[in-house]
């Protein structure tokens, strides 16, 4: 499989890590780009040709340009299956998905910085705004985990619910939502935390971080 | 493959529709059973035991619950194969998938009922704010469909693309967003709401409807 692979990305935007932890737990080779989110870069006439979205993540295969994380994760399961990141039984990919809908169309949207702007000029008030939307999501994820969990979210296998996870805690906490009503996601976030995978997609860990 | 499958569902609610009608078009036998948002009746504590997230749909599959239309859609199409509503190649799928994300995560969470009820209690404050977001996330659709289109909006196949959008243009419309501005989808519209399945869907054809 020798595709040309590079991502447009910005170190602190959870969707992009997702993206950037799939590459690195399918041991893909990448080339990342960056996306200054505070400069309003992903709203430049150049990104939006790229990316008519004016979001990050864009995957760009062969020269040929692609949004939206879940799609892109999604891909990335069928090129390079293995190792695999969704359950083999469909009953178990559709719990799965069940929950990265909870974070990707249930939770990530809500808590977004041009959602926030919109709702408010108030420093304070955006903060108040998302801690509201992600402590209503992640309530939701850990009801539905505590069924489902194992050492990660879905028994004992990374999956994309995992690399969705994972980055809304951390905005969870930049936001100082109060995890400790949360412990099976607080659990499954520290195991995370310690795979090297993930620590390579860690926002910290790249060359555009502040 | 002789399944019992029954949707807990709003006739109204968008995310519902997507699901009828993939039910619909693959010819699976289901049983509905009306959740009245109206009446808030997704947070009755009898459905809440059902589907925590409080939301529609809900599909119970030989009696186990699973929530989130983009997982179910999914899950519907790795058990009913034919007729499909996913391209054959992974880079198609991947677009079409990208298409779903827009309306899935960018576009129809941000104009839900609860999400407008948070941001005001003023009806016409909440119809300016719906608005805003669902005409922004078709712009972008119109933008991408562009280059995708052909019948429908990946080449000539109905795909969870249409599925997804076709919803969002009945809530466009609800709240008067101007469609002239997007030739496309409004092409893609009116194709699709003549078919069968989608008729069937529909949610003025719903028994709960009003």
């Amino acid at each position: 499989m020798s595709k040309t692979i590079e991502l447009y990305q910005y170190w602190r935007s959870s969707c992009s890590w997702r993206v950037r932890w799939a590459l690195e737990h399918k041991g893909v080779s990448y080339k990342t780009h960056s996306i200054n989110l505070l400069k309003s870069e992903q709203t430049s006439s150049e990104y939006l040709k790229l990316n008519p979205t004016g979001c990050v993540p864009c995957l760009v295969v062969d020269g040929v340009p692609y949004g939206e994380s879940v799609a892109i994760m999604e891909w990335l399961e069928e090129v390079f299956p293995t190792p695999s990141l969704l359950p083999r039984s469909p009953e178990e990919r559709m719990k799965t998905r069940q929950l990265v809908g909870v974070i990707a169309s249930g939770t990530q949207p809500l808590q977004n910085l041009s959602v926030q702007k919109y709702f408010s000029n108030d420093p304070n008030e955006r903060k108040t705004y998302a801690q509201h939307w992600i402590s209503k999501g992640l309530a939701v994820y850990e009801n539905l985990v505590t069924e489902t969990a194992g050492t990660y979210s879905v028994g004992s296998q990374l999956s994309i619910a995992d690399l969705c996870l994972i980055p809304q805690v951390y905005n969870a906490n930049r936001f100082n939502v109060d995890m400790s009503k949360f412990p099976t996601i607080s659990r499954i976030n520290a195991t995370c935390l310690q795979r090297e995978d993930c620590i390579k997609a860690n926002p910290d860990q790249q060359p555009d971080s502040l």
